[in-house]
């Protein structure tokens, strides 16, 4: 595939169908950029209304130039478009852009158009970009159709859903000297989609980082699968919209695509390793700082300025994104001493004070014995270094100057990053330049700053992971019980599984069922009962009562055959005045759990992602707090670890005060088996296990509900 | 008093004790920046070892000027400050700023060092500034005594605990064009404080915002009391540092005071409607919105982009700053669509696309429909205004210019706020330039846009606030029998009330107590069992058990005589390992509450601030997930509310599922009673009430703790 993608990007020849020479108009603005941006290949102007335009030759029709052209851009009205990609591929196309807005994303009419246009280009399957997308830019054969007049060639790439974004992107880059190597503009994306972009920027060698600009994600398999991979090679950031309501709105009006729940999102950014942001702006602080830093092995962090408020506010920065500001070692604070002033704090942050605006290249003497402490994995600088030279006296120019090679060169010595924060970072100031030449991130802000060396440890971190899919034991495909099962079910008229035929799912992958006695009479279930030993639990058993509690179908702490009794008579006068009694199988005994912590272990089956795992505490986490955590199956020991980590109730598991800490090795092993039951059968729709009790040994699944995929899901 | 500080800030003569010509050096720049400055009183150079600096005749001492002198700057060594100091007052200083460093923050020495200047200052009254600080700014009187040249006249003023924070503002400001009025720094203020600046700043009627750096806030209850005057005429924002520990650290060692817990800061800070932000930069963002915009009456906002993207994106933004993005009334969208195009969103947020980029005035017809809305509280402009014209075609200038004025109009007579981003917003543009100086804000960063939005809505909302101090019933000031107990109890080795002692104190404010019965026998227990009427609850009376149930000190829901006179054996057994049989006095009986929702009720003396109330729920709310709010006392009828709602457990309170709503009135009084004891009992240190138990009507306090100040407090 990568073969011919890269014809897309590197064509001998371009043709531009709808070109014009209307100043500001879209088809104009593209042309001009193209013609102006240095393409070495053959160009072709379409129009039928003109016979010149931008001094060249234009062709009525594309078949009309008489010779293959590699890649087409087609700017034309909608009711136009199908017919110039007929002829796009006609002429050999291997891929054509379609600028032309107006169509999937405004409605059916639209959508007709698009259905044809992905037609056209099977035939001989070339790349369709777009429709309604922004254009292409390619530093290395020199291909700019994006209408944005003079970018600069450098190391990121950007993959976009909007237009917009793209031109804040390269004004952005402008302002601060950096530049680009390929600029893609997804628009509605009917033909190339997300991940085919990702794996080939993956094995583009000159890309450094992967911008993207994201407001849903269609096929999220693939996504996971290209993410995973690329993020092993280079950082991909993503700027992801549709977190709040009103962002989902703008979203889904603006590409026709419809922005998917974002904690679904979030969860696998997390999985993949994608570094997400908020805003364009930041987009471009962590790309420059993941470009261009060596990655930490830890996130132990040591500041140092020549100002303790510059100092205190940077530490409260890092430690605000979940970094360390750690005591130096008495060592590395005996080394510090010499450099510092009497009474000078040398336990971090570091605080060198006056002297170093005087001469700033203490603060390499400061830096060097930090970066040689094996405890210590990254720097970060704060004030106003480059302006020492306007604030003290000009004669501190060269010295700053000096300095900065210093940084660099220790920099690349240690193979720890620096951060230099500063006031003056968006001046031209010689000493600042040399920093960020030799690619020591100088920002201006020192939140920011911390921000971005939390993505760096972010990603660093997500480096050093093993990958590793989690199973328990070796996948058995072939499970044809349970197929059996499922298939008797999914021919019923409600899709919930009744809960003995969930528990017999359920057994076949060994998971901890509590012992449930199906009983159809008082006098079964007091056999089952003596058989269990009191007390016991009873809830009733029907295809149609799915939220037992409500209609008091569940009786707990049952002591004895009188309580036994008439607590079957109450369940069934409460199933009855929801179904019919031949509705009710009766119900299940089971044994009391005592004690442990009660946890919700879920999958629901997203559209875009597929299956998606729940993981939360009982009680008022679920409840109240929403203190719940998604990933995306298949599971890596290491997700499974974080999903249940990340909850806020995950301390009561590991033993709060005077209890003991449960079996959470227990209740991985559940999260693991449902991701797998999830993957293993595509039937089953939803799947909760609410309450499973975490035990101080083991766990016990007290409820279970399965849901079937319905047709029309 | 603001009489002679005004004195400090407007003098008709101005020395320099230890004036220096050696460039780079804290004097020389000091001395410099004051005569470049354009300060038009008299100024004194004094420095025994020159006769001439900068050209001007140079005393060798103060004394030798001859004539009085308002202001004195003091830059000698530590050890010659106390005389330069008596030798200022001698010559009539009303006051002197002591730029000096090395002195209370770096051990003993200096401190006695500041000690003998404070006692030199009283004898006249003169304001001391610093020592250890930077110096002073005014416009007004062109006086620069900051060392930093060139600081531009505005409405900012500045009062700042470090140095360097200052001379990152005015390189911020310069970058953005913007000036100050004051500039104070207060180093280690051994004289002035901060509360007497605020006041000062306060009836400053050119300082429109009072920005602040702090690292420690000394006098706790004169800062509440003073921003809570100075918020009710102008914004305070205040960047405070030591929100972590190695923030602490770092603050901590700059100015010698020690940080207080960040907590109450945060608390104080929301109580008198102070805006704190995390960084230097955010400060002038927020120093810009506060200044410049028509306060909103609520947080609903329209925002409008030619481009989908942004549009998601400033949505996102706003809506994770607590404000909302409504969709827009029917009324409203049928007036914006016919400047829409077909099948462009007019919902909120509103994408009038590439329509706006070749005819910015567009945007005016649209933002005119939306701030016309009464639903709509201010306005946010997101995407690239002010580029139109490099990205669409130069003609598109003059109606960029043009549609700038407009909004400047719209914003005038509509009177709400507007904020625009653009990635435009740092260039020389002449649009842009209109906006910026007509007040519209014009900012770089959706979020950094968003975020100021948010504070400007925090400090309108604030301005609405009644401030209404809550006492639900008149004060009454001497309570005898509170105070005999109090004494009593003072005299004792140990400073923890016994529980009846408390519950007296508590019942004379009419506190909702649960009944509890002393027994000093099984036989008095049952006596008071059987009046109360089983179950019961009983619990060890001792002043040497705090931590009663370690001890097996509690014992719940005894329901019959047998259950209780083993219950009284055990708690007495468990007593004695911890302490001696005629320090146990017995236990105390008390009904079992039923139902309800457990809460924590308490008040903690800070040193800095006073009585800090506490407010929780029980169980894993405090002990888990510290969900617990903050106030400082006294506390009015919103901050009261406040506290209460801003935990997440609140929700609980409310009625969760089918649980009944409980008294939140009852617990509110609870929370106002233990303010006004606080308030009105210096002598106790620390007040627990654990549980209080909310009812569905009324509350009921289980339990409570009361632990006296001892004499080293």
């Amino acid at each position: 595939m990568e073969e011919t993608m890269d014809k897309v990007f590197n064509p001998a020849s371009i043709a531009i169908i709808g070109a014009s020479e209307t100043p500001g108009k879209a088809a104009e603005r593209r042309t001009r950029s193209l013609l102006d941006g240095g393409y070495q290949g053959r160009v072709f102007l379409v129009n039928p209304k003109r016979s010149e335009l931008f001094g060249r030759k234009t062709y009525p029709s594309l078949l009309d130039v008489g010779q293959e052209v590699d890649l087409v851009m087609v700017v034309v009205a909608p009711r136009l478009v199908s017919s110039a990609v007929a002829e796009s591929i006609k002429a050999g196309a291997k891929g054509v852009i379609i600028i032309t807005a107006g169509l999937g994303e405004t409605g059916e009419a639209g959508k007709k158009i698009e259905a044809e246009i992905v037609a056209e280009a099977a035939k001989t399957g070339a790349y369709i970009i777009g429709p309604n997308c922004s254009g292409l830019f390619n530093a290395s054969s020199r291909i700019n159709l994006l209408g944005v007049p003079h970018i600069q060639e450098g190391g990121l790439s950007v993959i976009a859903q909007s237009g917009n974004v793209i031109d804040s992107l390269t004004h952005y880059a402008k302002a601060r000297g950096w530049g680009f190597r390929k600029i893609i503009s997804m628009g509605n994306a009917v033909g190339v989609n997300l991940h085919e972009y990702i794996d080939y920027l993956r094995n583009d060698d000159q890309t450094r980082v992967i911008l993207a600009y994201l407001e849903s994600i269609k096929d999220g398999p693939n996504f996971i699968r290209s993410a995973r991979e690329t993020v092993k090679k280079k950082p991909v950031i993503v700027l992801k919209a549709g977190k709040s309501k009103a962002g989902v709105r703008a979203a889904a009006s603006h590409t026709g695509s419809l922005a998917g729940d974002d904690a679904v999102v979030e969860a696998a950014f997390k999985q993949v390793g994608v570094i997400r942001v908020s805003n364009v702006d930041e987009l471009f602080d962590v790309a420059d700082v993941l470009a261009n830093c060596p990655l930490p092995k830890g996130r132990r962090i040591v500041v140092l300025s020549e100002g303790g408020g510059d100092n205190a506010i940077a530490a409260d920065n890092i430690e605000s994104y979940g970094l360390e500001v750690p005591v130096l070692s008495s060592d590395t604070q005996k080394k510090l001493k010499p450099f510092l002033l009497e009474g000078m704090p040398s336990v971090n942050p570091i605080d060198y004070g006056g002297t170093a605006e005087e001469n700033p290249l203490m603060i390499n003497e400061c830096l060097k014995v930090c970066l040689e402490d094996e405890e210590i994995d990254a720097a970060f600088i704060t004030g106003f270094f480059g302006g020492f030279k306007d604030i003290i006296a000009a004669r501190v120019a060269e010295l700053e100057n000096q300095a900065a090679g210093e940084m660099v060169a220790l920099v690349g010595r240690y193979q720890k990053p620096l951060i230099v924060h500063t006031s003056f970072a968006r001046d031209d100031v010689a000493s600042l330049n040399i920093l960020k030449s030799a690619g020591v991130p100088v920002i201006e802000s020192s939140e920011r700053a911390a921000r971005c060396l939390a993505a760096l440890v972010k990603y660093s971190d997500y480096r050093q992971k093993s990958h590793t899919v989690h199973f328990y034991e070796p996948i058995i495909n072939e499970r044809p019980f349970i197929k059996e099962i499922l298939k008797k079910a999914g021919g019923r008229q409600r899709a919930n599984l009744l809960e003995t035929q969930a528990r017999q799912i359920l057994e076949e992958y060994r998971m901890p069922l509590n012992e449930a006695v199906p009983a159809h009479t008082p006098e079964e279930a007091k056999a089952a009962a003596d058989k269990i030993g009191y007390p016991v639990a009873m809830k009733v058993l029907s295809p149609d009562i799915i939220h037992k509690s409500d209609l008091g179908g569940i009786k707990l702490d049952l002591r004895d055959e009188a309580q036994l009794a008439a607590a079957f008579e109450e369940i069934l006068a409460g199933a009855l005045r929801a179904t019919s009694r031949d509705r009710v199988e009766g119900v299940l005994v089971s044994p009391m759990v005592v004690g442990g912590q009660e946890c919700i272990v879920g999958m629901v089956r997203d559209r875009q992602f597929g299956p998606v795992i729940m993981f939360g505490l009982g009680g008022v986490f679920v409840e109240v707090l929403k203190d719940v955590s998604f990933r995306v199956a298949p599971l890596t020991e290491e997700d499974i670890e974080e999903m249940v980590r990340e909850t806020k109730g995950y301390k009561i598991l590991t033993g709060l005060r005077r209890q003991p800490p449960k079996d959470v090795r227990a209740l991985k092993e559940v999260i693991a088996k449902v991701a797998r039951i999830a993957l293993e059968n595509p039937e089953i729709k939803e799947l909760d296990l609410n309450p499973v009790v975490i035990l101080e040994k083991g766990a016990k699944i007290i409820d279970a509900r399965i849901i079937l995929a319905s047709p029309e899901d």
